[in-house]
């Protein structure tokens, strides 16, 4: 395995060997590690001293069921401090195919010429790509593909990340060429953009998996690991109604984000949930998939393709997360409007969950009726002209709320709430608050714990064990759903990781990798400028109750500051 | 003496013996100090829990020249730090007759109903003001004059403030009745336009200046101060040419912002300089003034009156900050398009050294020509329109840069540069970062130092003494022109503070104020979340050379940490 170096000042590519330090270290670990020893944590997120970083995670390359995730990271343009986005599709298999442990992206661009990066096994060059600017992702993916061949992988930005907006993020091919798997928090498109790169096309036609130092310790360990898997009632519930099955659970816990974070249950949900989502699709049918897998080989197939009704496909997939930003936070109750707004920001390049808080915003200063859909798809077309308010959304919640003179913002270090209101889960919102990549559910939902999610004691535990756990499994390039088979596969990680590498790891590699991962993450934070004055949620979800259960966020500042 | 306070949930005013904490303490410091005491560091700068504070500085009440100004501070929209910004006029003087050593404006409105504030002998009162709400500042200062009577002071939003936008300020009449004398920087029209409070009408009628313990000592020092103010070369030139005369003085040592400090000396530079302004205010007469002064007993009168071609006032004062960014740069070589954007701002309630800022950064976007003034007339509309696009501009340069994706973007800590490049000027460079206030000259400018302002040397010691001073100062309530006199009358500081208080304070008084007042304010911004991190100027002016000498910002990182 090597790091490849991408200047995009010279515009040429160097290889070289893996420094010690990294060896061990992948995906969101690894990237934390680049962040401190290599860019300056004051730097300009969008200035040429920030990188751009690519790194497949730990057991990424031996299509593992869910691990062949590929990590994204730098000085987040939005957050400011450390930011990793990990996404499926075949971006993080392919790049290990050819031997790249971690690819840098550097400097800044003389010029206002836009390139693509080829990567394949004689190396990387830029090529011009001038031409295939200002269009939307699903017709650009396609015009790369037919020049490059049908093999490639691809990871590009759209007119959002071309445009600098903070919150773009950069897509990746799903394993039927969809470009829809997608990088997308933090506004680490805007970082790509700010280099110039609309695409790296990666063709690991010569390439081969990585080698297996035990070759049969490891299919041991994947074997148990996958039968425990597959046992999971989640995995059955995830590949029947994918993440969509969220909505009503979240309902029910009072912690559905439904106009602008005003109110935790939302009387359309039922017209949103896995269930209507599932029927829906059956009757449809066409080219409406009720189960479809994102990378090649995953066994729990949470993805789905949303067709309308003549079977026509609007997107895919269409997710949990999505559903509640675009859909009960705007009042929506209509899935095919919540899929039109999906494809819309998919093909700008945009972050849904980002843009839904940022519309939900727009609809709180009176810029849309909460539940008129053709409103959101209008101001999302404003993003897409480029107007002044279009780049305003463009920029998110946040930036949208200092914009329009709104208070009740969802963020944390400026980054959007994402479907789990923070007052009826609290564990969760420990995580929004205390995370080193601000708002977001990935880095260590709770809503699984059996305990009282209304309780402000006990949850920072519960928190900090989710975030250490999640930055394991983002060091390793594992989906989240994964842990429902590591959890009852006890030792196969540790096996997995002997079996492929021949180190010498530990039981507990899982949590020492996450702890080492946030330990990086939070010294380069605070050497960013950040302290425990931004480990807070915003101050209005501290003093504003949620309908139905009426309680504020209340864990003790304290106990944050413990985290 | 008393604290005031108005919380404007209640309606009600409340009058406090002073603590002893803050008895020696006045304008600035006093603010530092409350600041620290009584609002929480993290708070929402527009939510319940910060405060809006009056406090004229301790001198204030007694018409010593140039001694009268009104600070006003709270927890900083712009920046979400400290914020202290001290105005002329007659506010300060007046709040000091009815006995106020800081008014306190508190909490959070339940309703959009807006109200004036009424204070007088008798106390204070809220009085509904629904009626008076949008409209521009000179229209609405004009109906409360009529409404309460003739002789009060007053200090008022625009509909900036209205809106909450960040680059919004608070006006004072002058002596003349002119509501020009401004608490611009910071976004504290902003955060009052939060508390839903239109204006605050003082009517000292019946009250009194301050007793003095030594009236004998005070008077003399007073005598002693103002006949060495009034031999300073300054005071005539000021009195001449007023802060205009600052412009070629700039271009000659290449630090005048031009077309978004791109450039530090400008080809119209005569054109809009003191010696020009002069000639055509002579020239015109009518209402026009080449002195004036803003507060009543002012020995230098660095204030004027800008006519048109047929005599009738343009806008008063018209000064050199505003000449700076509103003038050279944005390319504008005309004299009578920056009075009529002065004036616009004016009326719009808005700092002219943010709007400057944000204007040129429009400009380098492409959404004006340097040099075209109508254009930058139609920008400002957009503001008082209140289209997406004047709302980007009304939170100033840094949100119009994110909005625009412009990266060249003149702030520290979220607000403008002024109108002294750092690159050419280093010593004020070293103000603008590390000032807790964010990027201000008006916090130590360093221009009459005797050095060469190129040399990354040194000038880390000078905008230290720069900076105690202009802290001392501000809690004084002595404009930055007082330096002249008080400089070269020792002793006098102290005699005039033993003879108005009592109390025994040492020679040197002054940096121990500015000492005391920049810790505290240091100690707000760490607990807010500031720092060192945040002591820097823009990347981008590390890295591009600033013509005529080509020189970047090279002051040392750890000489910075130094401050």
């Amino acid at each position: 395995m090597q790091v490849w170096r991408a200047d995009v000042r010279k515009r040429d590519v160097r290889q070289e060997r893996v420094s010690p330090d990294w060896e061990q270290l992948g995906g969101r670990g690894l990237i934390a590690r680049i962040l401190l020893d290599e860019i300056p944590p004051t730097c300009d997120p969008l200035g040429p001293h920030n990188k751009l970083i690519w790194a497949p995670g730990l057991l990424v390359g031996q299509r593992i069921s869910s691990c062949d995730r590929i990590s994204v990271g730098g000085k987040s343009p939005l957050t400011g401090g450390v930011k990793e986005s990990n996404a499926g599709g075949t971006t993080g298999l392919m790049l290990t195919y050819l031997g790249i442990k971690a690819l840098l992206v550097e400097a800044a661009p003389m010029d206002n010429v836009w390139h693509v990066l080829l990567l394949d096994s004689q190396g990387g060059r830029f090529e011009r790509a001038d031409d295939l600017v200002g269009f939307g992702v699903y017709h650009t993916a396609e015009k790369i593909r037919q020049r490059y061949g049908a093999g490639i992988a691809l990871a590009l930005i759209g007119p959002g990340g071309q445009r600098q907006m903070l919150a773009a993020g950069i897509q990746n091919l799903d394993k039927d060429d969809e470009p829809s798997r997608i990088n997308a928090r933090g506004g680490l498109g805007a970082l790509m953009g700010s280099k110039r790169l609309l695409a790296i096309v990666i063709d690991a036609s010569s390439g081969a998996p990585p080698p297996l130092v035990d070759a049969d310790l490891f299919k041991r360990a994947q074997k148990y690991y996958t039968e425990k898997l597959r046992e999971q009632p989640q995995t059955t519930t995830y590949a029947e109604y994918g993440t969509a099955s969220m909505m009503m659970m979240c309902d029910g816990f009072g912690a559905l984000p439904t106009r602008n974070f005003s109110s935790g249950t939302f009387e359309g949900a039922q017209a949103i949930s896995g269930d209507a989502l599932r029927d829906l699709l059956l009757e449809r049918g066409g080219e409406s998939q009720t189960t479809h897998a994102c990378m090649p080989g995953c066994a729990i197939r949470c993805s789905n393709s949303f067709a309308d009704a003549s079977g026509k496909k609007i997107v895919s997939p269409l997710e949990y997360e999505t559903i509640g930003l675009l859909g009960s936070n705007l009042g929506i109750d209509d899935l095919d409007v919540i899929a039109r707004l999906n494809w819309a920001l998919n093909d700008l390049g945009l972050d849904t969950i980002e843009i839904g808080a940022a519309l939900g915003v727009a609809a709180e200063s009176g810029l849309m009726e909460f539940g008129n859909g053709e409103r959101a798809l209008a101001l999302v077309e404003e993003i897409r002209r480029d107007t002044p308010l279009g780049r305003t959304l463009g920029n998110g919640a946040a930036f949208t709320g200092s914009a329009l003179g709104v208070r009740r913002v969802p963020v944390v270090k400026g980054q959007a709430i994402s479907a789990y209101d923070p007052r009826a889960l609290k564990g969760t919102g420990v995580t929004y608050a205390t995370s080193p990549q601000g708002a977001d559910h990935t880095a260590g939902l709770t809503i699984r714990a059996k305990v009282n999610h209304l309780d402000p004691h006990g949850q920072v535990e519960i928190s900090r064990n989710a975030q250490i756990n999640m930055a394991g499994y983002d060091t390793l390039g594992a989906c989240t759903f994964s842990r429902f088979g590591f959890a009852d596969a006890p030792g196969a990680i540790r096996d997995l990781l002997i079996g492929r590498y021949g180190w010498d790891f530990p039981d507990d590699i899982l949590q020492r990798l996450g702890e080492e991962t946030l330990q990086l993450e939070r010294a380069f934070n605070r050497a960013a400028g950040f302290s425990a004055a931004d480990d807070r949620l915003p101050e209005w979800m501290t003093i504003e109750p949620l309908p139905p259960h009426n309680r504020v966020f209340d864990v003790d500042v304290d106990d944050l500051n413990g985290v």
